[in-house]
């Protein structure tokens, strides 16, 4: 079983349009609402992949109970804790000519005392897991090193981690030494004020980080370990819903740590499960053909340069 | 007591943004929700008018508990009939440029037998009412005649109505005899192809209205009634939020067939609360300033010709 633990978990509403025009009054022709938040995509991708998850989050309100259905509904097992809070909602609006108006709500604010009961479950999920995924923003109220704190008790009981999130708590998160972490390359630029995106990556190994993987788009990965670095690209450019293509990349990358396959299968893997969720329609599918086609066709290929290593070798 | 039946009540969410971009993200700096509907929004005016009301109404889900949850705090006393589907929302981006960019979900279908359920909650608590407000559209299902239907059952029991719709469903609930329509110029012209408010407004006496009140935006109100016609205005425009203007006139005629009150008397009311609406944040409001000034300032003058009458004397 893998865990991800969506610290923000948020109920994702599509608006279907035929156009967006600012100032003016709109007829949706369709609305569809499901559970959301980094880590709950990443479990419908691991699901997709074949593993067994485990949703851990904090949900509250009207919006958390629906967040909650939803998760049923999928059969996404889930282990949440309820907080005074209402969950957030992120609001999309789709119009035909292809455009995409996301409107994010801020989130609620947690308390100590029910973000301490997050970190029991995880504690206890996690303790029994083959992996925990730590994914997206953290809410109001939480210190920057929340992940950091989570990461800890999971690695104290030595199970591998993935971090994916951004800012101050990926700065922090990082210190508490996750197996993978992996920003996409405007991210860590942010973090690091690295040039690029293999110097950015050391930067983060050496701040913790066991492997870090950085996503370009289109252009595939960039992943440097203690085992060497890598470049892997998809075999030809897929248009579609970028939204969920980092996801699919964190799902596989946490499968690799649970399978141990050698770091160019993950990475295959990996550039598969991103192509194919851009070809899907929703944030969390994947198209089947284009996860097959890419599997066998991304493209893997060593840097050179040994001074990846930073030696302590215990990371995998 | 003064009741008002709103079968397709919403949970109306506001976000503030700086600025509304087509096709990007945009993080909301708030977000406000509350019951909205027209029925609900009359509701809230006629308490800042003085009277005791019920709001009638149709909800289901989760948005159906939110709307129930807001009702509650807002110390609006209601009487609602579970469904099976999911209330509407409404979703409006309010930016810093003044812009409004409203999204209406297109509500739940309602069955035969929910229908049926509402209409008798609305003869119980219709029937023991000063007067009863029909406002808004009707759900999908539910036929064009529904109102009428509604309408009929409390006209019944001696209890005056004031019936606020457009479309199909305007057109058949004039049939059963409201005391009171307050169609706009838009929704009149549309549903009866005549030249003016004034004709329009004879048209829908003929088809049973017993007073006609159109509203012409910011320029007031045209009242065709038994008693004689009024043109009314307020004394100055007021720049501001439309959205609830109307809702307030509804209120104010309500309450002209509660107190009985001589028709200019009443339009100069309703012209006072429609600016004080406008003048007020949110829909629902009223800026008490606005609504003092004009109740003495706004201006009413009968117009010319007896031919308003159409004779069946039956209506206040």
């Amino acid at each position: 079983m893998i865990t991800t633990v969506t610290a923000n978990l948020a109920l994702d509403v599509t608006y279907r349009l035929d156009r967006l025009t600012p100032d003016r009054v709109h007829r949706a022709r369709s609305v569809r609402q499901r559970a959301g938040g980094k880590g709950v995509n990443v479990a419908r991708v691991l699901r997709r992949l074949g593993y067994e998850t485990r949703v851990v989050g904090l949900v509250g309100g009207a919006t958390g109970e629906a967040i909650r259905a939803d998760l049923d509904a999928a059969g996404l097992p889930h282990e949440l804790v309820e907080i005074g809070g209402e969950s957030r909602r992120t609001v999309a609006l789709v119009s035909d000519d292809g455009q995409a108006t996301l409107i994010n709500e801020p989130g609620p604010g947690v308390a100590d005392r029910e973000w301490a009961e997050l970190g029991e479950v995880v504690r206890r999920v996690g303790g029994r897991s083959a992996a925990v995924v730590f994914a997206g923003s953290l809410p109001p109220g939480v210190a920057d090193d929340g992940y950091a704190r989570l990461i800890a008790r999971v690695g104290a009981r030595g199970v591998p981690t993935v971090l994916d999130t951004s800012g101050a708590a990926l700065r922090r998160g990082v210190a508490a030494r996750p197996d993978v972490v992996k920003p996409n390359a405007e991210e860590l630029a942010e973090l690091t004020g690295a040039v690029g995106p293999r110097e950015g990556a050391r930067v983060l190994r050496d701040l913790g980080a066991g492997s870090a993987v950085v996503s370009l788009g289109g252009a595939g990965l960039l992943a440097v370990t203690d085992a060497g670095s890598w470049r892997a690209e998809p075999s030809r450019q897929v248009s579609g819903n970028p939204t969920g293509a980092g996801d699919a990349v964190v799902a596989a990358l946490a499968g690799g740590l649970v399978t141990r396959a050698p770091w160019p299968d993950r990475l295959r893997e990996a550039v598969a499960a991103s192509a194919a969720a851009v070809a899907a329609p929703v944030a969390g599918d994947l198209d089947e053909q284009h996860y097959h086609r890419e599997r066998g066709a991304a493209r893997v290929r060593a840097l050179a340069g040994q001074e990846e290593s930073h030696g302590t070798g215990s990371h995998g």
